[in-house]
C-alpha cells in the first residue's frame, strides 16, 4: 500500500489540486463503488442509529421508571410519564421498522410505500404490546443478577449500573422485534449494547428468564443459541458456531442451527469458549478458559488442564 | 414471548390506540413496576452519569495538565486553571457525592437534607485535598506502563492514549471516593470506564503504585482483590471471586474476601482466569490462558499444557 | 491512600476554602506535574480527538457511499457528495497531521511552523491519492467477513454493523497515515476504534487482503505483526509481543520485530493467544483458548487440552 | 388575575400535588383548549422552524458562496459544494412544502397524503429552478446598499454583515414560495428573518430590483404592498395597511389590496408611517417620522412640522 | 480610551506574557470590580436565563398544545402530555424563583435556606393553580388578533407565528409571576421575549383582555400602565413614563405612577409616543408618529400634522 | 420571477433530476457568481461569528464577574476566573483578528501569513491591556443607567437584563477594536448586538461616558457620530448620516462626517430623528418622534407639533 518511489515522482509532478479531483472522479466510477454503495431512492426511509439510541432509552425509561430516562418521576405521574414515553416510543419505532424493511427490500422502487408503512406501523404497536410480559422477565433478570452477585448492594444498582443487565435489556428488545420479524433494526440494538458493554447477544439467541452475565466484556451468543432459564455466564465466554461446509453452489450456508444449547441451571465461568451444536446438561459447570466441542451431561463440571513450571 | 395466534387475532380487534392506552395502564399498576422503580422523593437529588463524566474528566484536567482538559495551559497559567478546575470540581462532585447518600438512604424522607449535604460538602473537600499524593501514584503507574511497553514512544502517549492508563486513573479516583465512604458514585465511575475500556476494576480493590495492564479489554479486576506493586497484567485477566455458599437465611453472603491477592512483582499475560482467595507469590508469572484456583509460590511460572493435531 | 486520624484532625483545624487554594498550590508546583505535563508553545497546533472522529468518519462516507455519511447520495450526486468530503478531509487532515508532528518534535519552539505546516499538506495530499488501493482492500475484507459468516444477510450488513469491520477500516486508515510517517495521529485512530469495538489493532501491523475479524472483543494485533491474505480471527484473539530484556543502559528496547506472523489462510478461533515472533504456517488452525508460543507447520491444528470432572 | 384572600385559603387547604393533578384535569377539558390546540392526526407530517433555519440557510450558502454555508470553497470545488447543497435543499424542502399543505388542509384525515407529497415535491424542483435569478435579483439589491451606504466597506460586507440584506434576502426566497402556492413555510420563513433583524416584510409584497434598506429595525412592508425599482427606505418605516370594515357577515375582509404603492426611485427616511393604498410618485422622498395617508406626486417631499421651544 | 504613543512604548517594552498577567492583577483588585461584581455565596441558588427559556416554552406547550412543546399530542394523550409538562414545569419553576428569591436578598448569607426555597414551591404552585384563566385570557388576544389582522389565514398563524401573540404570552406569564412577588424571574422572561420579538412590555404593566399588538417591533409598554379590554396598538408604540424629579436626598423616586392609561377599545398607530401619566379615553384612536403628553378625551382621534415640500 | 405557462411546460417536459443538476450547473459558472463570491484562499483563516459570539462573552465575564460567564465565582476565586477567561480571550481574539485582516486584504494569495499572524497577536495584547479602563467606563453607563431608570431595582439588574447596557457593552468593545485598527471584526460584533437588542451602534462612533439607552429597539447611531458625557436616549432614536452627492467619477464618497453630534448632558426621546453633521447643544431635550435636520444650541427643547382631532 506504500507509494514506490516512481508512483510518488509521477504524483508530485501534478498540482496538487489536481490530485485531489482526480481521486473524485476515481472514487465516483461505478467500477470503484460496486457492492460498496447502497444507493439512495428517492424519498427512501432510512434506518438511523441515533433514532434507535432513542428508542431503547425510552424502552428503558418505561420498563424502568426512575432509573432511566426523567427520573423524577413518582407514583403520581407515573402514568403521564408512561404515556407520553408510550406515545413516543410508538412514533419513532413505527418510522424505523418502515426504514428497515425498505431497507431490506431491493426489488422495492417506489418510496413511499404504504404498503410497508402500515405493516412498520402494526408491528410496532405489537411490540408495545407486548411491554408488560417484557417487564417480568427483565424483573426475574435482575432479580437473578442480584442474588448471584455478592457485590451488588442492592437490585437497584444492578439495574442502574450493570452492563450485563444493559446488554440483556437491549437484546430482549431486539429479540422481540426479531420475532415480529422486523429486519436489520435487531441486528442494529444489539450492536450498540456491544459496543456499550463489550457483550454481543445475537438477536436471534433463544434465552430464558432469570439469565445473568456478569462483567460480561468479550460474552458472544450466537445466532442459534438456545438457552435455558436460571442460567449463569461470566466475561469472555463464546457460545460459537460451528464452521459449515458451503452448499453445491459453493455459497454460505444460513439458517441452519450451528450454536450450542444450555439447558436449565447451567454455569460457564469467564472465557470458555462453546463451539457448535452441542448441548450442555442441565446443572453443569463449565470452567474458566476451556475449548469445548462436544456434548455435556447434566450436572457435570468441566476444567482445564494446567502445567506448573517453578 | 411471540404472542400466539389467538392472542394476535384478539389483538387486532381492538383499535390500536387502544392498544398503547390499556399498556400504560397495565405498566402503571404498582403490580408492574414493583422493585423496578426508582421512586422520586420531591426536591430528591439524582446521582447523574453526565456530570459524573464532567467530574471525571476535571480530576484528568487537573491531574494531568496539558493533556486533559483545556490544552492551552503554560507555566504562567497552570495556577489559574488548576483553581479554576478543582473549584468547579468541588462545586459538582459536592452534589454527586450528596445526591448518592440520598439514592442509598431510603428511610430518608423529607429534601433537602441538610446533613447528607454537609456531609457531601466534607466528603469533597477530603477528596480533594488527597489529589496531590494522588497524582504521585499516577506517575508511578505511567513510569511502569512507559518501561513495559515497546510500543509506546514516549510517556505522554502513555498518559494521552493508553486505555489501560485511563482506566487506572478511574480506579484510583474512584477507590478514594469509596474509602471515603461515598455510596453509588464510584461504581458509577468504575463503570464508566470500563465501557470505555472494556476494563471492569472494581472501586474497592486493593492496588499498590506501578501497576500497569496493557490493552486492557476484557481484564476483571473483582471488589476484594488486593494488588502489591509494579504487578503488570495483559488483556482478558480475570481476577475473580468465588462463589459462596448462602447464609443459613438462604441469602447471599457479601463483604467477605473472595477474590485473589497478588503480591508485588507478578506478571499476568492474557485471558488467564484467576479464581478465589487465592495467593500468588513474589514475582510469578501466570501464562495466558491459564484457569487457575490454588495459591502459587513466589517465583512461580504456570502455564496451558496443549495439544498438538496435524 | 486513607487519611489517618491526625491527618483528618490537622485537615479539618482549617478552614475549608484553605484546603482548596492549598491543593491548588501544591498541584501548581513544577516538582508535583513534572512529566505528566504537556506544556502549551504559543500558537501550537494541538491534536484533537473530535476532530479525528471526523476525519475517519468523513473516510467512511467516502469510502462505502450511502452507508456513512450523508445517506441521501445517489449515482446522480455521488460526484457532488465525494468531491465535498474529499475537500473536507483534506482540510481537516492536513492540521491533524501538522499537529502530530509539532506534538512530536519537543524541540521546536516557535509556532507556527511552516515546514511542518507543508508537511501536513503533503501527507494529506498522498493519503488521499491512495483511497482508490483503500477502497478496493476494504471491499476483500467486507467479501471475506460476508462469505465467512453464516448470520450475516448481506455485505451491506457487514458494512453498516459488523464491528470487525469497523476497526479494520480504521485500521487500514490509520496503517497509511503510520506508512507516511505520521507520529501520534495513527494510534489515536486506532484507539478510538479499540474503544468502540474493542479491537485493538496497533496501525503498525501488516496485514494482507481479505482479513476477517468477527465479533471481536478482547482481540489484539500487536505492532510489528505480520498477517497474509485471507486470514481469519475470532473474539479474543491476541497476537502479542514477547517480553524483551532492556538493552545495556537498562533501557527498554522497542522497534524490535517480537509479534507473530500469520502466513495465508489462518484461522484462530476465540481467545486463543500467540505469543512473540512465531510463524504460523500457511492454512493453520489454532482453536480457542490455546496459549502457544512456538511456530506452528503449515496445516496443523492445535487444540487445548481438557479434563473433564462429574 | 391575583387570587383573592379566599380563593388562596381553599387553594392551601388542599394538599399541593392535588393542585398539580386538578389543574391537569381542568386543561385537559375539551373546552378549555378549543380552538388553541392543533390536534396531530397520525403519520402527519409538521412544519418545522429548526429545518427551515436549515433550508433558509442552505439557500444563503448556494447564492452567496464563500459567504454563509461551508466557507472553504473555491471556482475549484463550487460545483461539488452547490450539488450537495441543492440536493440537501430540495430534501429538506420537499418536505417543508408538503407539511405546509398537510397543516392548511383540516379536512385531510388519512396521513401520508400522497397526492400532497408530490406536490410538495413539484413545488421544490420549480423553487430551484428559478435560484440562478434569484440570485441575479439579490446580486442588484447588493450593488444598492454597497453604493447607498457610505460606512459600507466593501460589497461582502453588506452580503456577510447588513440585517437588511439578510431580511431581503429571507422575504425573495419566502416571496417565490408564496408566488408558487406553498402555505405557511413563506410566512414562517419571514417572521424568522423579522426576529433577527427586527425587520417584518411580508412574503407576499411585490418588490423590485435594487431594493435596499439600511439598518431596518421597525421595517415593516405589508401583504399588499407594490414596490419598484431602486426604492431605498430605512429603519421604523411602515408600509402599513388601511384597517377596513367588515363584510355583511360581520367578517373581516381579507386579500384586499390596502398597502401603499412605491414608485421606483422613492427613498423613504427613518420612522416614517405609509398608511393604506396611496401611491407615492416615481422619485419622491419622504423624510424622517411623518405619519402619511395620501397619494404624493412624484419627485416630491414631504417633511414633518416641528416646533422648537427654548 | 485609545493609548497614546507613550503608554503603547512603555506597553511594548515588558513581554507579552506580562501584559496579560498584570491585566489580570488589576481586574482581580476590589477597586477595579466594585458594584460590577455579583459575589457568589457558597451553595446559592442562581436564575438562569437558559432554564427560564425552558420554563416559558413549557408555558406555551401546556397553553396552545400542538403549536408549540411536542406536536405529536392528540386527544387521547393531552392529559399525558400536559401532565408530564406540569409537573416539569413546577419542579425547574420552584427553583428558578428560589433562585430569584436568593439572588433579591443580600443580607441572607446560609445556602440553602430553606424557608426561601419553601416560598419557591409555594408561588409556584400558584401560578400553575391559574393555568386555566391564564390560557383564557390568551385565547381572547388570539381572537383579537385573528379579527384585527386581514393577513393572518387563521387563529392557528397567530398563536404559532405572530410576534405580537408571542410576547403577550411571555408577558401574562411574567405579570402572573410579578403579582406574586416572584423577583427578577419576571423581568427577565420578558426581556427574553423582548430580544425575540423586539417588544418590551414591562412585567408590571396592567393589561385587559383581547388585547392585540401587530408587527410590533419596538413597542415599549412601561411598568405602571394600565390598559383596557380590547385595546388594539402597532409597531413602535412607546407608553413611556415621565422623568420624575429626584427625592429630597437626591435619589432616583421609583414605584410611582407615571406612565399612560389606555381605556377600553383605544386603538394607538405605529411609532406613535405616549409620556406620562395621562390617560386615553375610550375608543380613541391615537395616528401613527405622533408625540402625545396630554389627555385625550373618549371617542378622539390624534394626529401628526405635515407640510408637503415640492 | 414567476414563472410563466410556457416555461413551467418546458420544465416539466425535463426529467425532475436534470433540473437540480442544470441549476448546479448555471450556479457554478462564473458568470452566476461574479461578485457575489468569496474566493477561499488555502489555509486562510476566517472570521467566525460563533467564535465571536464567544469572544463577547467573554469579556462580558472578565468585566462583570458572578453576572457573566460562569457565575460561581467570589473573592477568594476571582482571580483564577479572570486569568482562565483572560487567557482564552487572547488566543480567540488573536485567531479572530487575523483573520479579519486576511479577509480585508485581497492582494495576499500566500497563506497562513506570518506578518499578519503577528499582527493579530499585538493588537490582541493591545485590547487585553485596555481592559481596566474599559470597565470603568462600562460602569458609568451602568450607574447612570440605574439612576435614570426607576423600574431597576438595582444595578444588577442594569447589568444582567437591560438590552441597553448590552449593546454599549459590545459597542464598547467593538469600538476599541476599531480604534486599534482590525478591520471588519469590530463592525461583526455591533451587527451580533444589534440581532439580540435591535440597537445599532456603529463601531466608528465616539460615545463619552455615563451614557445611557433606555428599551433601545431601533435606535440606530451612525459610524460618524460624536456623544458627549451624560447622554441619555430612548428606543427608536436615529442618529443618522446625509446623503452625500457622488465624487467625480459618480462613485459613493465614504469616511467623511455626516451624523450628530451630541453634546454632554443631551436627553433624546423616542422615535426621534436627527439626520446629518448638526450639533445639538450641550443639556438639549430633543422630545419623541421629532424629524431634526438643523442644529440645536444648548439648553433647547425641540417638540412635534400635533394637530387634535375630535
Amino acid at each position: 500500500m506504500r507509494l514506490n518511489k516512481n508512483e510518488l515522482n509521477i504524483m508530485e509532478s501534478h498540482t496538487h489540486s489536481n490530485i485531489l479531483s482526480e481521486t473524485v472522479e476515481k472514487l465516483s466510477e461505478e467500477s470503484s463503488y460496486r457492492q460498496l454503495f447502497h444507493q439512495y431512492k428517492d424519498q427512501e426511509a432510512l434506518p438511523s442509529g441515533e433514532v434507535l439510541r432513542e428508542v431503547v432509552e425510552l424502552c428503558r425509561a418505561i420498563l424502568f421508571p426512575g432509573y432511566y430516562g426523567k427520573a423524577r418521576i413518582s407514583t403520581q405521574t407515573i402514568q403521564y410519564h408512561t404515556g407520553v414515553n408510550i406515545e413516543t416510543l410508538h412514533t419513532l419505532l413505527t418510522d424505523q421498522i418502515y426504514a428497515g424493511l425498505c431497507f431490506d427490500d431491493a426489488t422495492c422502487l417506489d418510496c413511499p410505500n404504504t404498503t410497508l408503512a402500515q405493516q412498520g406501523q402494526t408491528l410496532s404497536y405489537r411490540f408495545i404490546a407486548n411491554f408488560p410480559e417484557l417487564r417480568q422477565l427483565l424483573a426475574s433478570d435482575a432479580e437473578a443478577m442480584y442474588i448471584g452477585d455478592p457485590s451488588a448492594h442492592n437490585k437497584g444498582e444492578v439495574i442502574f449500573c450493570a452492563p450485563g443487565f444493559r446488554a440483556i435489556t437491549s437484546y430482549r428488545i431486539a429479540h422481540q422485534l426479531y420475532l415480529l420479524g422486523a429486519p436489520y433494526i435487531p441486528k442494529m440494538i444489539t450492536e450498540m449494547a456491544h459496543a456499550e458493554t463489550g457483550i454481543d447477544i445475537h438477536p436471534g439467541a433463544t434465552i430464558g428468564h432469570s439469565f445473568s452475565i456478569d462483567h460480561g466484556t468479550g460474552t458472544v451468543i450466537g445466532e442459534t443459541s438456545v438457552i435455558g432459564n436460571r442460567v449463569r455466564i461470566f466475561q469472555g465466554v463464546s457460545l460459537a458456531g460451528e464452521k459449515l461446509p458451503p452448499d453445491a453452489n459453493g455459497n454460505t450456508v444460513r439458517n441452519v442451527a450451528r450454536h450450542p444449547i444450555l439447558e436449565d441451571d447451567v454455569t460457564i465461568y469467564s472465557n470458555a469458549t462453546l463451539l457448535g451444536r452441542i448441548t450442555i446438561g442441565k446443572g453443569s459447570t463449565i470452567c474458566g478458559n476451556v475449548w469445548l466441542t462436544e456434548n455435556v451431561p447434566a450436572g457435570a463440571t468441566i476444567k482445564q488442564n494446567n502445567k506448573i513450571i517453578f
